[in-house]
């Protein structure tokens, strides 16, 4: 390896030499050091140490596939196969997708209300991306974003990392975790360059009203906010409820949508992502549609496979393989939120949709427990049940339950939480049983 | 779309929203707008209207599936689709990839002298992301980083969206493209971050000799410069050349190589790169790899089902299809060199590698062009033949030419070009015929 180090001499000025770093000092990027994932830093801080005598159950991770009885439909996977054997896409796509595909997302999403064609539609890798572009293009350093507390942390890491300040809103569990309006509209200044609202939601399974959809976008409209709708849920609510999409209910606030295939189609690993621009007022023009291009330069795009495979995934796909995961999650939640409702100390919020359930702590009530994370660490050592705290959603005294688990995991689940619960329940001096339901 | 917005009232302090902006006035942000591609700004630019009378041949995109001729092969397509039919690859991989394809990839590149495992190796969406990732994670705003002049444009485009100053090294075209390394350490300051080589290169086609690198890694030991090695065209050299890899030369200096699937298996669409760390005097140490993980959480790294079938990949595809690629891109880059060399006026460098020639023009033999763009830009006028002017890679009265299309395609482009060259040569007073050879 010391080869040509000592032998090669090159002409440079003595001088300049010296304002030159004499020893290596390799540092991360300030950038790098700023984007700071809450999920990590909180579940990495926790001993999950499981009782050896009890199989995990892992009630932690938003990933419908992992136990696998949640597989996508074979349309799905015979689209893919598909695309590979048309050998049409493997080449580059256009960045911001290929026109046909765009087109296909379009064609599925648009409405009379909300017309889309394919110039309105940004493909890229996974929802995950879509955020980051959408954030990207609206907001710059010292800029700030409204977003829900409870939510979705990516929406902070990403905001932190670029130095724009994040301002959260509350959500009102007695009433189905819709936004508390007056207090979002208290956060608005004249930095305020987007408002992210995350329907339905994670953490909470909400699914708001199409009424309080219109309350969301008058605040908007009035102080001229533009709206990033995190929408990857959509269409993932109960039966009984509906989801009504943010953009068909505005004619002025302009909306990138973003979605992807990861919730609905059961495959959050294909990294399929999208953005649909919504700006029926030309409020948004075509500067921001340039921005997003652009930015879809850097890293080109989502797997042009996956890309093929859409017109049939999106059109194809039976109504029964939607209707089974629902009714599935549904019955689950239901499961769920009845088993936990009669355990004393706790307070589960019932879902309309999406695949969590929240669950309120009275933390005075367990005394050998500080907050939700020491909660839901001790759940692992004693009962083997992980659930993440919500703390890792800025919510603390909460713990959020995914609900993609195996039924039979799910009962199991909620009996050793009951039995968890019953031994570290302490009723309060003037407290009696009889005041628990 | 109106319901709503007239009767929902919020209590807002009215001397608050005196502040807040009174109409609409949505902009892209400042990154967006310095995210700047100098392709598609030049590109753009240009009147590219082809001769009716003759069908077009694009030489222009460094993508070699757009023909046809140059498929995947079987091996590659059969491993995406027994990845399908697994179903182990829908849910979420870890950001940095699953721990399996981290080893597959780390087996398949590490040697004695530099050996990798899996946590040296983060899979990326594609190499422009290992890029993105591996700028992102050495340098600050207010930083600069050397890269070579002419050299591939994303660089440029990454680090000057990140406020990232950008210097160029020349490379020596009499030298076959090697770097001047005087000119490149005279460019060292104490803000250089990092080194950019690009070794098979984009645009040149050149491949540098193991002594040349390490007189690079001289300057690089010499100054305490970490290299970012661009390495996606590695392994594609011709028969008699020999790619080196930069880091097993190294001992000290610290190396992210940046690699994919893209070029030599052919299926650049599918996004699948990576970053390999090597760092054997712990110069990058914890801090560089925990500062990458963080960046991959942004969006998630590459598609599951190509990382699935990344083993079968990398460790099944027979030595016939790599070596079938290289001799035809070989056999397509003697054709071009040889026809185009006898030409009065163009100035070939005959490649090494990759899939491209660089042609310098002698701008002063051809006075109806101002330059390289205005010579490519007629060229498409008349002769339906598109180059890229190689002042998309900061090197102007150059074009380069893409060497993957069919043969009969490249023969035919070489003699339109000989023949559009013709028709605009003039010879200066003092030339004669025979000084042309």
């Amino acid at each position: 390896g010391s080869f040509g180090l000592v032998r090669t001499h090159v002409n440079v000025d003595p001088a300049k030499l010296k304002s030159l770093r004499q020893r290596w000092s390799v540092k991360p990027s300030e950038m790098s050091k700023k984007t700071l994932n809450p999920i990590r830093a909180i579940v990495d801080g926790m001993k999950l140490t499981p009782n050896p005598e009890k199989p995990m159950i892992a009630l932690s991770i938003g990933d419908p596939t992992v136990f696998g009885n949640l597989p996508t439909d074979d349309t799905v996977l015979q689209a893919m196969k598909e695309a590979i054997d048309s050998h049409k896409y493997n080449g580059y796509a256009p960045s911001v997708g290929y026109q046909k595909s765009r087109e296909v997302v379009a064609d599925f999403y648009s409405c009379p209300e909300a017309p889309l064609d394919g110039k309105d539609v940004i493909l890229t890798s996974g929802c995950s991306q879509a955020i980051e572009l959408a954030i990207s293009v609206l907001c710059n350093p010292g800029d700030n974003i409204l977003v829900p507390r409870p939510g979705f942390s990516l929406y902070k890491t990403l905001a932190v990392s670029m130095g724009i300040q994040v301002k959260h809103y509350n959500l009102l569990p007695e009433k189905s975790w819709e936004i508390d309006l007056q207090h979002l509209e208290s956060l608005i200044d004249d930095k305020t360059a987007c408002l992210i609202v995350n329907n339905p939601s994670n953490p909470c399974g909400s699914v708001f009203s199409r009424e309080h959809l219109h309350k969301i976008l008058s605040v908007a409209s009035r102080n001229c906010i533009p709206i990033l709708a995190d929408e990857i849920y959509g269409d993932m609510v109960f039966p009984g409820c509906d989801f009504q999409p943010l953009a068909p209910l505005s004619s002025d606030v302009p909306i990138l949508s973003c979605g992807g295939l990861a919730k609905r189609w059961l495959v959050p690993g294909w990294r399929m992502g999208w953005i649909l621009i919504h700006d029926r007022n030309d409020i948004f023009g075509t500067a921001i549609r340039e921005g997003l291009v652009k930015l879809s330069q850097r890293i080109l795009g989502p797997c042009t496979v996956v890309q093929g495979a859409l017109e049939s995934i999106l059109n194809d796909t039976p109504p029964e393989f939607y209707q089974g995961t629902i009714s599935f999650l549904k019955s689950n939640s239901e499961i769920c939120y009845s088993e936990l409702s009669t355990v004393p100390g706790l307070n589960p919020v019932m879902p309309s949709g999406a695949m969590y359930i929240m669950v309120g702590i009275e933390m005075e009530h367990f005394p050998d427990f500080q907050n939700d994370v020491e909660f839901t660490e001790r759940l692992v050592t004693e009962q083997s049940v992980f659930c993440l705290p919500a703390t890792a959603f800025e919510y603390p005294n909460f713990f959020r339950i995914v609900v993609t688990v195996p039924e039979e995991m799910m009962i199991e689940a909620c009996i050793r939480i009951r039995e968890f619960c019953a031994r570290h329940y302490r009723p309060r001096s003037q407290d009696s049983h009889e005041l628990d339901q």
